[in-house]
């Protein structure tokens, strides 16, 4: 039996709801797999807590993280309380940089059941690989002059290695996918940045050459999201850029809800992280209406990034079904609680 | 008998088609309201010109546009022949930042006869003002190291007032529509810039105070964009933004081949510059089948802003007649040639 402890830190808001569900449908999975089983120990970081201690983590709250296999994540975030710059960058960011988890990774994909506001999505399946430590997220900048006169500058900061290994990451997932890598880049526009990238891309391609490619600039890209999704396997992108196009994904998917992520860090010194891409939802917590399929479905990433791909496939056959049959919560359309999809999701789950 | 004297530059490939139908199209527009006639004179920089003389324009190609009350751009570009930094950046970026075209505006609204990709396409009614001067695309930054330890930093530089003005502009439109500004952001994850363009937002929306407004993160406002576009009235955005949004605002409308943009000058010291937001493709050039729309809409944003706003809004119900009767090009589901829908447009002008 192998033993998986999990640090989980359900955040803020709908965190709290949605990360409860995914860790007993972890555990069910756990059940059906037979050879796993799983740890979780939770820590309340999170708005709450910083209005309790002036922080969003303790001191030694990242040595605490460092000897699991794994963060799990919930949301983190309640601008009505706590400024984003001060909880984001004190819990989420941080971890995602002090753990040096260099790389996100976000499906996005046609689901049955949900409804696409595309006309016709289609069959699409695409992957998209976020450069998750530098770019135009780094904390290099300032103001200078007061009133009138005042000046802000942000620095984007490309590294040949930060850039090259989010590239070879995203190449060996499309040699695995189906071939295809697609770079965001904006070089027409932005001059020094992005050529680079460009000129890297285009270097590690040589390593690659079994791999397609294709270039497009940003703008182009973010619209071909939206009319014709289905051309997309594997898509690397800047921090910034990366932002944006999972976002898109997530629309055209039929919902935020749903969206999964994975912060992964490479070099195995700290754990890597998983964390869906809704936000806390301050607005509906507490109603036991939130939608859980994004959490679970991050649990699924957690899954795969442990090696149980075939349990993680089977989690969210499961849980399409699931949504394919109508038992779902309000913001996809339905009228499902979030026990109620979770308890269904585990039932099919063990039979 | 008011005569406009208009510097038209077509460009390159469909540029070359497009442009001509447009300018008949303004012809006849300006017959039908009687009162002012249009001097066109033509000029031939683009990549063809590029490769004769070796540089986009002559020296004194912005003297020459200099005297003109408007420049008429068709597209410029083609990567096969010419880099894209050395025909962008010497022809339309040239323009942009000599003439200080410091916003752009582009719209963009459900557009009867096209067939969106969005399953609701609602009656969406969107404009977009995008600074245009600075941000982002500043040309500030450079590369260091060779090799494995190469570094490339790109500074976006917002200034006060560079910033104030695109707001302002955006504020008063809003304020001539229907009272909602939405302001682009990403100050949760860009912490120098981004936070600054936040303030100077709220300062200036103090001067607004019957305008409403909305902060919203790009990635969201993306996904925004796909998922409920019927919500925005304008959107004020950085120069990267505005690029990224207006592409998705295209994209909406069911094709890049009509979207319209023009190019601001606010001091009165040059011409302002109107231009498609859609580029050369030369892979379709010389068929006669291009999409005139994009450009005939551009000269639509032409006749308002030299203050025909009737014979504009005049026009552009024709455009949108014409679209709707299926008299259209092979890109938006037609099989009309660009000289079918040309004629057609001008038929119904003059009735
Ligand atoms: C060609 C490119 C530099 C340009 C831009 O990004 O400004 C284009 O995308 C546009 O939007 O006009
Ligand atoms: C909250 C924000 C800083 C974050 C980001 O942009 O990285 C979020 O949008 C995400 O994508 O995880």
């Amino acid at each position: 039996m192998k033993l998986l402890e999990v640090a989980v830190i359900p955040g803020d808001g709908i965190g709290k709801e949605v990360v409860p569900a995914a860790l007993e449908v972890l555990n069910a999975a756990a059940d059906v797999h037979g050879g796993i089983s799983f740890r979780f120990d939770s820590f309340p970081w999170s708005c709450d807590y910083y209005e309790q201690h002036g922080k969003m983590m303790p001191e030694d709250g990242l040595q605490t993280l460092q000897n699991f296999e794994a963060v799990f994540l919930g949301a983190v975030g309640d601008p009505a309380r706590v400024p984003d710059h001060v909880s984001l960058w004190g819990l989420l960011i941080k971890i995602r940089r002090e753990f040096q988890q260099v790389i996100n990774i976000r499906p996005a994909k046609y689901f049955r059941g949900l409804s696409s506001p595309l006309l016709r999505p289609n069959d699409f399946d695409l992957l998209v690989v976020r450069e998750n430590s530098e770019g135009e997220y780094s904390e290099i900048g300032g103001r200078l002059h007061k009133g009138d006169d005042e000046i802000a500058i942000q620095n984007a900061v490309f590294t040949r290695k930060g850039t090259e290994r989010a590239m070879r990451y995203a190449f060996d997932l499309a040699r695995k996918r189906r071939g295809h890598l697609t770079s965001a880049t904006k070089s027409n526009g932005i001059v020094y940045s992005m050529p680079f990238w460009d000129e890297v891309f285009k270097d590690v391609h040589k390593d690659y050459p079994d791999v397609q490619t294709t270039s497009t600039h940003i703008d182009a890209l973010a619209a071909f999201f939206v009319t014709k999704p289905q051309v997309f396997d594997v898509v690397v992108a800047s921090n910034l850029f990366g932002d944006i196009l999972t976002d898109i994904g997530a629309a055209i998917m039929g919902g935020i809800g749903i969206a999964p992520a994975a912060n992964i860090n490479l070099n195995g010194k700290y754990p890597s992280m998983f964390e869906p891409v809704h936000g806390s939802a301050p607005d509906i917590y507490g109603l036991g209406i939130a939608n859980p399929i994004g959490q679970i479905w991050t649990a699924k990433m957690m899954l795969d990034h442990f090696g149980y791909l075939e349990l993680g496939q089977h989690l969210l056959d499961v849980v399409e079904s699931v949504t394919y049959d109508g038992i779902k919560t309000k913001d996809i359309g339905g009228s499902a609680t979030t026990r109620e999809v979770t308890s269904e999701i585990i039932r099919r789950l063990q039979k």
